[in-house]
C-alpha cells in the first residue's frame, strides 16, 4: 500500500512536531527548498519528518532530538521526487522490482505505470502481479489499467482479452487511480461500447482516464475529449500541444529511448507561454541503456530546463502537476506539511541528479549507495514460463507456399522497416517462386519474417516478408512483439529462424539473434516473455551484445529490435504482420502476401 | 442533480456534434474567448453546445442546423461561468432559489455553499433542505457539510449538533463535495476526536476538507495543514497569504460585505508573482447590498483586476482553481469540449458584468432579463416556525439582579463592540444598583443585552450589558446570532426590548428595530430565522430601512446589525453573550457580568 500511510493515521504525530511536542524522525537541514506550489526557492529551510511525511517547513531546529537522524542539504537543493505520469515498466526489460531501483536512485519517487504489454499476455492476473509487486518497493507504483487489450479485435490473437468489467475490478484495487492510455480513439469517438463502457467505469470510481491521440485531426479530438480522455502524451508538434492545452486535456511531453518529443513541444511553453499547472512530463517508454546513461524522469525534467524552462517549472511538470491531475496532490507532488516525505537532494538543478533520496522519509539512496530494501517478488510459475508453441518449429514451416501454381515469379506485398520509426510502410516486390515456394530476395533487402502465435498453443504461423533491417545472414527472434507479444521471427535462412524460434521458446521468451545454428546473442525475458528476471546492470551487458549482434549479421539500424518489436502492431499504419497473418493496418483488415490479381 | 447530467450520458451527442454528424442545439457566435487553461484570450471562437455540454470549440459553422439556437458574441468575450468557492448563502438573507436569481445575473455559474447557519438552527435537516433547494436551480450549487456545530461545547446551546456520523452520512448525498470550513482549529491541532473524525470521514469519502485558519501562529498552522485541511480563506495579510501557498494550502482570497482582503492579500500575485494556480477568490459572506450594488463573486473578481491581476489570471482564480480545487476540473471550470456549458458573455473584462448568461447551454439571463425557471422552493412549516421560545418576555426578564446585596454599585464586565470589526473588546463598567438591580448606563453608553434560548424553548434567557453602539432609545432584535442564532436583544428600555423580542417572535424571526412600542423597521426571515423568502429587491429595501432605523435610535456605526449578529459568537475574542451567560473567549469560559470579587 502507498502512500504507506494514509494522512489521517499519522496526522497526530505530524501535529505534535509541528508544534514543538515531539522530535521528527529526520530533519533534512538547510537545504534551497523548491517550493513547487509557490513556483519559489527558498533558501535554508529545513524539513522536519515523522511518520513517513513531512510535519513541518522551515526552521526545523527544535524538531531535533536525540534519536533525530539529521541529513545536512547544505548547498543542496531540496526537491520534491519526481513522478512519471505514464510509462510502461515493460520498456525497461526489467522486473518492477529492479526498475524501481534504478529508477529511485534517478530522482523518481513514484510511477503511474500502464502494464499494457503484460495484460496482453497474461490479462488482469498479469496486470495485479506487476501492480502488487510494485507495492512492496520504496517507490509509489500506481497503476492506471490498461485499455485496450487486445489493441485490435479481428487481426491478431493475445494471450488475453480485457473486458470492461475486468477494469471495474481492478479500478477497485488500492493504488489503481485509472484507465490506461485509450489508444482506441477511433473506437472512442464513434461510440465503440467497450471503450465507452471503459470510460464511465473509470469515471464512476473517480479515476482518471488517460488518453492517446497521435493524430491532427481536430473535429476526433474534441470528440475524444468529450468522451471523457483527459490526457495525452502522443504530441509531437507544437501546433497539436498547444491545441491539447486549449481544448483542456492534461498534456504529457514525452521523452522516451525512441520519442524525443520535449525539442519541439515545450515550445508552447518557452514560446507560446501557455500556463504550465495542465502539463507533465512523461517517459512513456525507456530502455535499460536510457535509464543508465541519461536517467528517467530527471532526464525529461533536465531536457525541458536545456529548451529553455525554468527548473522550478520543469519540476513542477514532473511533481505537483502529476499529482493533481491523478488527484493524488494531497499526498504527493510537493513538500509541505501531510505530504509524503519523498525528498531529493540535488547539486545542480540544471543536471537534475540527486545525490539523495528520501521515500517516505526514508534514505533509500545516497551517493551511489542504496539504503532501501527491494524485497525479492517472485512470479508464479506460469508467468515465469509463458511459451506456449505448439510444436517446435522446423525449416519448412517458414516457406511460404505460392498461391500462383506455376509460375517462377510472384508479386508480394513487404512490410518497409522505417530507422527510428514506429511506422512502417507497404512495399511491394517481385520474388521468384521455385518448388511452389516463394523465396526471399537478399538482392532487395527482402527477407522472411513469421509470427507464430505463442500463448495458447494454436500451432498458428502466419508468413511474410520484410524489408529494411538489411540481415545479410542468421535470424532474429523477440517475443516482445507489440501488442499481442506472440513469436516474432525474421531471418535470411529458414534453418536459422528455426533455431532462433526453438532456441527463444526454450529460454522462455525474450529476444534473441542467431547466426549459422550458433547464438550470437540473447536477452532472456523469463517474466512472460517481456521481463528479464536479471538486474539492470546484466540486463544493460545483454542488450548491448544483442544490438551488437545485429550489426553483425548485417543491420546498421539503430535500436533495430525496437523498430522489430514494433513491426507486429496492427494499429499503426501501414502494414504489419500478426499471428492471423498480413494486416493492411490503413484498412484495418488481413490481406494476402501475394498480390493475387 | 448538477451537472444536470453526467459526461458519459451524453458523450455521444457531444461527439456527433464534434464530428460534424450531428447539429449543436446552441452555438455561441464569434467571441473572444478566455482560454482558462491556456491563459490566452483567442479571437473569433465558436463554442457549439449539445445536451448542456460543451461538444466543439472553434469554428462551429458547420454545427449550425436549422433548429440551432445562435447566439451572437460578436465584440464580447466567452467566459466561463463563475464559481464561488466558499460563501454562505444565509449571509445574503435570501432563500437559495431567490440567491440564485441574483448571483446568476453577476455571472456566477456555481458556488460551494457551507450551510453553517441553518446548521445550527436545524442540523442536518436544515442543511439538506438548502442542499435540495440548491439542486433544482439553473445556479450549481455544491455545499461543503458543515463542521463545527455547535461552533463551541461548553459556551452555547446552538438549535441542533452535528456528530460525525451527520457528516458521514450528507457526505454521501449527490453534490456535497467536502467538509465545510473547519473553524475549531485548536481542536483539530490538538486532536478534538470530532475533529479529526470529520476529516477522517471527509479524507474517506474522497471530499475535500476546506479550513479556517485566523492566526499567524506558524507552527499551528503547520499542524492544522498536516491534520488533512487543504484550504483557508481568513487570510488578511500578504505574509500570511505567502506562507499558507508554500505551505501547500489552496488559498482563497476574500471579499465579501464586511472582509476586504483583496488588496492586501492579492499583493501575493502582484508583487510576490507566486504561481496562481492554487489561489482563488471567494465572498464568504456577501449582503444583499452588496448583491446588487456591487455583484457576487464577478466583484471579487473585478476586485483583483483592479489590484493589477491580469483578467485571465483573475477570472482563472474564479473558474479553474476552484473546480480543480474540488477536483470538478472534468465538468466545470472552463470552456472545452466535454465541460457543462456554463459561460459567460462579457462586453468588459475590467468591469466583469456579463450580458448573456449561460446555465448548462441554456441561456438563463440576457440584458437584464431571465430567461430561466426559479421553482418554487416551500420549506416544511416546522422550518418556517423556528422561533421557540418558552414564553412572552416582560420587561422584568431583562433586569438583572446584582449578586451583592445592599450595594449601590457595581462593577460589570461589558461587551465593548467595534466597528467594522467581528472582535470585541471586554471592558468594564461601574454601575449602579438600585433595588437589586444592575443599571445601564446611557451616559457610559453601556445599555442592556439579552441572548434568549429560541431553539428548544428552554426559557433560558441570559443578561449582559454592551458599549459602543450608542443607542439613545428603543431597542433591537435579531435571531440572526451567530452561530447558535438564539434570540439576542440590545435595548435602551426593558418595555422595548420585550416588545422587540416577542414582536420578533411573533413574525417567526429576523431583524427589528423598535422605539416606545412601535416597530420602525424590520426584515422577517421566516426559513429558520435566518432567510427571508422575498425577492432580493424587497430585502434590500427592507434592510436599508432597517439600516435607517438603528440611526433614528442613534447608532452611528456602520452597518450595526452585522456587527450585532456577531455578538454572540464564542470563537472570536473577547467577549460575548450566549444563551448560557457571559463568555469570556480568550479563556474560553463563562464568565459573572458582575465582577464579584
Amino acid at each position: 500500500m502507498k502512500p504507506r500511510n494514509q494522512l489521517h493515521e499519522v496526522s497526530r504525530t505530524l501535529a505534535q512536531v509541528a508544534l514543538g511536542q515531539a522530535f521528527a524522525d529526520v530533519v533534512v537541514r538547510g537545504g534551497k527548498l523548491v517550493n513547487v506550489f509557490s513556483g519559489e526557492i527558498l533558501d535554508n529551510i529545513d524539513v522536519a519528518i515523522a511518520a513517513g511525511r513531512v510535519a513541518y517547513v522551515g526552521n526545523a531546529a527544535r524538531a531535533i532530538g536525540p534519536e533525530t537522524k539529521v541529513v545536512d542539504a547544505q548547498g543542496r537543493y531540496i526537491a520534491p521526487g519526481l513522478l512519471d505520469g505514464h510509462m510502461h515498466v515493460e520498456s525497461t526489460m526489467l522486473s518492477v522490482t529492479e526498475f524501481a531501483r534504478a529508477a529511485l536512485a534517478k530522482g523518481t519517487t513514484g510511477i503511474f505505470m500502464d502494464p499494457h504489454e503484460i495484460a496482453n499476455v497474461f490479462g488482469s492476473e498479469g496486470v495485479r502481479l506487476m501492480h502488487e509487486e510494485g507495492q512492496r518497493l520504496p517507490l509509489k507504483v500506481f497503476t492506471t489499467f490498461p485499455s485496450c487489450v487486445p489493441a485490435t479485435n479481428d487481426l491478431e490473437d493475445a494471450g488475453a482479452r480485457l473486458e470492461v468489467a475486468d477494469i471495474e475490478e481492478g479500478l477497485k484495487w488500492n493504488n489503481v487511480v485509472g484507465l490506461g492510455e485509450v489508444m482506441n480513439f477511433p473506437g472512442v469517438v464513434y461510440g465503440d461500447p467497450k471503450m465507452l463502457g471503459e470510460i464511465e467505469a473509470t469515471m464512476r470510481s473517480g479515476g482518471t482516464v488517460t488518453g492517446h491521440f497521435p493524430s491532427d485531426d481536430d473535429p476526433m479530438l474534441q470528440a475524444y475529449i468529450a468522451s471523457g480522455v483527459t490526457s495525452d502524451h502522443e504530441t509531437i508538434t507544437r501546433e497539436q500541444g498547444l491545441h491539447k492545452v486549449r481544448m483542456g486535456m492534461h498534456l504529457m511531453i514525452r521523452e522516451g529511448s525512441a520519442w524525443h518529443d520535449v525539442k519541439e513541444v515545450i515550445k508552447i511553453v518557452t514560446e507560446d507561454k501557455v500556463n504550465t499547472d495542465n502539463i507533465s512530463l512523461v517517459t512513456d517508454d525507456v530502455m535499460p541503456q536510457t535509464l543508465v546513461e541519461k536517467g528517467h524522469i530527471n532526464h525529461v525534467v533536465r531536457r525541458a530546463i536545456e529548451e529553455g524552462v525554468d527548473p522550478v517549472t520543469a519540476i513542477r511538470m514532473a511533481t505537483i502537476n502529476v499529482a493533481r491531475y491523478f488527484k493524488l496532490d494531497q499526498d504527493l507532488g510537493g513538500i509541505a506539511p501531510g505530504k509524503c516525505a519523498d525528498i531529493l537532494l540535488i547539486d545542480d538543478l540544471r543536471d537534475m541528479t540527486p545525490s539523495t533520496v528520501l521515500a517516505d522519509g526514508q534514505v533509500v539512496y545516497d551517493n551511489g549507495a542504496y539504503a532501501a530494501e527491494f524485497p525479492n517478488f517472485v512470479y508464479p510459475e506460469h508467468i515465469r514460463n509463458s511459451m506456449n508453441v505448439k510444436r517446435a518449429l522446423t525449416p519448412d514451416d517458414f516457406k511460404l507456399a505460392s498461391r500462383r501454381p506455376g509460375q517462377d515469379h510472384t508479386r508480394v506485398n513487404v512490410i518497409g522497416a522505417i530507422e527510428n520509426s514506429a511506422r512502417t510502410e507497404k512495399r511491394t516486390a517481385t520474388l521468384r517462386v521455385e518448388n511452389g515456394i516463394v523465396l526471399p530476395d537478399p538482392e532487395q533487402d527482402v527477407i522472411r519474417l513469421a509470427c507464430i502465435e505463442r500463448h495458447r498453443g494454436t500451432g498458428e504461423i502466419s508468413l511474410a516478408f520484410a524489408q529494411g533491417f538489411r540481415l545479410k545472414s542468421g535470424a532474429v527472434a523477440s517475443t516482445v512483439a507489440h501488442d499481442s507479444h506472440n513469436l516474432l521471427v525474421m531471418g535470411t535462412n529458414e534453418a536459422d529462424m528455426a533455431f532462433a524460434a526453438n532456441e527463444l521458446v526454450r529460454i522462455g521468451g525474450g529476444m534473441i539473434v542467431v547466426e549459422d545454428g550458433r547464438v550470437l546473442a540473447e536477452v532472456p525475458m523469463a517474466i512472460a516473455g517481456l521481463m528479464s528476471e536479471k538486474s539492470l546492470d546484466e540486463v544493460v551487458v545483454e542488450v548491448a551484445r544483442m544490438e551488437d549482434a545485429w550489426k553483425r549479421i548485417g543491420c546498421p539500424l539503430n535500436a533495430p529490435f525496437m523498430t522489430f518489436s514494433l513491426i507486429a502492431l496492427p494499429v499503426i499504419p501501414e502494414i504489419r504482420i500478426t499471428n492471423r497473418g498480413l494486416a493492411d493496418v490503413t484498412r484495418f483488415k488481413l490481406i494476402d502476401v501475394e498480390i493475387l490479381e
